[in-house]
């Protein structure tokens, strides 16, 4: 039997674990063109958050009683696609669940860094790192010299934005939650000031090391954190508009204080990705940075849940803060 | 005696008539350099709100007792400058004053159109015309087809964005107040459709009309209407951050819906635009806008306004709104 994550309510808000169930379904049977993928590893993440929300959002919502849709990574057990043999390993959209079948348009890439663990193609060398690659050189396009701040500082996309951004000459301030982070930040992910946003003098610390004004501001929070950020923009900023994980619900629309003068003294910009619209670059992305991990400039971190009984309630944990690093599942 | 208009007072919100004074100053000899200037228009612009507010904003700011910083457009009359010998035609920053003894540094350009009228230096060839050219080609990057939204349809910028836009082949839509406006922008200013920000089914007109999406969003307001205009942004879409003429007060700094899920889910970008950061495209574009004129593709309206006597309540009654297009005050 093949067992699978459902979505079996739409949540309000955060999805919550009774809003997943674990069902076991019959393996289906390949169709000419068809792969069998075994997965290995899930992802979690919290753009899944987006898309099980039942609107305004980049991709049509998870159905109710779907699967939950979710990259993995996993190797190809049986195949009728000449073009994906058995054991190739492979990460695509295969979803919550221990087998797949799909086409080979499911499938983002074969894997072939096979020096490195399976596991990094859904973190540092998937959509995390190659989003913070993509989108700190496309939109925040950073010169040597500038001060590149990040708002998930040790997160698994933002630890990768303050590494490359230092490997590019930059100057790198994360901002965190709590003393450890902290620490893992200056310590483990090298940069150069780490502030607590939970610390009572925050903005004390922010105007202290932003004095010189920030040239890059990588942002997956866009609630209170950006808003004591803005202020101190340098003139001609940029502003990755890469994730709202600080806004946890859309209806009624959250308000915060206007960025439109910020950004009309500032002359800065302020610009949304979606790593979805960049796939054409992935692959070259994915090479630079494996070199990195490689010669150890690019570190990460893994928060490894162990086998598919932990998916219901994954989503929910990553967005308690109880993860640290890049949180898949392993079967 | 050379009649001035000064600043006397820091306003709170919109400057009014009792913020400014007017005197009567003796005539300032030239020093080795200097060139004397006899203004013919004075500029009134709502911009010049932030040029006297005191903080927090993209230039110093105006200090009391000093004459009001402009631009005007006058003749040399004096000269210790070899560069511009008396008869030239120059605009600069001359101030509210009959007459401005300044160094070639406060001098924007010689004007070259002598076939056209001196005042539109100040106006469709001067910084208004300036700036919907370069921010418009520049920030928003028109495609033809491209459907663009003007937030100021009618103004002395809006209404050159909305025929530069037309000129480009894009689809142009005008917001603006009151029907008398509305018919303006499809008459005169040639846009595709014009909406009135005081109607009922303002909503439901600007869906209608924007059922494609925007993707040029042309802003001079950064206020309700704008809060109004995001949700129809198209994907990819370029929004030009260029005046915020809806906020009266900065302090307490004003709230709004955020924009960064917008920003995000079309993957759009946002971005300032201050004409003084693109001078030296200031001359070329000048030559464009100027055939335009000359073609008849590119029309304009004056307010001319009679005397210095006039200069004290001249920006109070553009935030008023009583002027129809670009106000001048002729001496």
């Amino acid at each position: 039997m093949n067992r699978q994550c459902i979505l079996v309510s739409r949540p309000e808000g955060i999805a919550q674990a009774e809003n997943f169930a674990l069902v076991d379904a019959e393996p289906q049977p390949l169709a000419e063109g068809d792969i069998r993928v075994s997965n290995r590893f899930l992802s979690v993440e919290p753009a899944m958050r987006g898309w099980i929300a039942d609107k305004g959002n980049y991709a049509a919502p998870v159905e109710i009683g779907a699967v939950m849709r979710a990259l993995a990574a996993g190797i190809v057990i049986e195949s009728r696609d000449p073009d994906y043999p058995v054991g190739q390993a492979v990460t695509g959209w295969f979803g919550w669940q221990q087998e797949a079948v799909v086409r080979a348009d499911a499938i983002v890439r074969r894997i072939g860094e096979t020096d490195l663990p399976l596991s990094l193609s859904l973190g540092v060398l998937g959509i995390n790192g190659v989003t913070a690659h993509l989108a700190l050189t496309g939109i925040g396009e950073p010169q040597a010299g500038d001060t590149v701040l990040v708002s998930t500082a040790a997160g698994s996309v933002g630890s990768a934005v303050g590494q490359i951004a230092k490997i590019l000459g930059c100057k790198t301030i994360g901002i965190t939650g709590g003393p450890q982070k902290v620490a893992q930040c200056t310590g483990r992910f090298g940069y150069d000031a780490a502030i607590d946003y939970k610390a009572a003098d925050f903005d004390a610390q922010l105007a202290a090391v932003c004095a010189g004004g920030i040239n890059v501001y990588f942002d997956n929070t866009a609630g209170a954190i950006s808003d004591r950020v803005y202020p101190h923009l340098a003139l001609g900023a940029r502003v990755i508009v890469c994730g709202t994980a600080a806004i946890e619900r859309w209806d009624p629309w959250p308000h915060g204080p206007r960025v439109e003068r910020h950004l009309l003294v500032k002359r800065a910009r302020m610009q949304g990705f979606v790593i979805f619209d960049h796939m054409d670059r992935y692959e070259a992305s994915v090479a630079v940075l494996a070199d990195w991990v490689r010669s150890g400039q690019l570190v990460y971190d893994e928060d490894v849940l162990d086998g598919m009984d932990a998916a219901p309630d994954a989503l929910a944990g990553l967005y308690r803060g109880e993860n640290s690093g890049k949180r898949v599942i392993a079967l």
